[in-house]
């Protein structure tokens, strides 16, 4: 991630969460927006949604992109993605705090640049 | 991805976009639902913001999970990213609209796969 980038992507997948933790509409909900505030992002506004018979989609827009949450209870199973445009929001501390909400008891990250500019040097 | 999965995100980079083409609340609210319905998505809920002084956020949560933008108008740049859970949906068709609807002269493409199961031979 040498080259500028205006923005980074954070792919969290979080395995082996109890099945309660990720299908309460009300507690997803208040997770991700306590979280969001931790971490220092602005809120600007949120959807979530409860699909039946379970799982839940949910969305923060925040002033530095996007918080969102997809739940497949009946497989113990979290996706989440953190994208933001402000450098000084700090991953680890979200990866930890999305880890411990959502109890999982494995989890993978990955942490992808977007929109890597190509620097130009005219001859 | 020849482990079973339970969704795909497409992370679409569109670069060299004309500025008018990313700054237009409107105009990107109604070419992300166009093109929502046109790959065959459900629509759930949606929301879009335009920051001061340049730049939209926004989000499509479909019942396949969600489809989502944030442009930097005065860098040419858009990160649209498109997370299913329905195997149906077709990428490269979805990818082909945004490409157009944005004119992109350059644009990259990764596709993922998300919640990958490990699957377990009892001994």
């Amino acid at each position: 991630m040498s080259s500028p980038h205006l923005g980074r992507h954070m792919l969290l997948e979080l395995f082996d969460c109890p099945y309660a933790e990720l299908n309460s509409l009300e507690d997803v909900r208040s997770r991700l927006l306590r979280i969001t505030d931790e971490i220092g992002a602005t809120r600007v506004n949120e959807n979530f949604h409860h699909f039946s018979p379970q799982g839940i989609s949910g969305v923060v827009i925040i002033a530095e992109s996007h918080l969102t949450i997809h739940t497949w209870p009946e497989h113990g199973y979290a996706a989440i993605d953190l994208f933001t445009c402000d450098a000084s929001i700090d991953y680890d501390l979200a990866e930890r705090l999305l880890v411990g909400a959502f109890k999982a008891g494995r989890h993978e990250r990955q942490t992808l640049a977007r929109g890597q500019m190509t620097v130009v040097h005219p001859a």
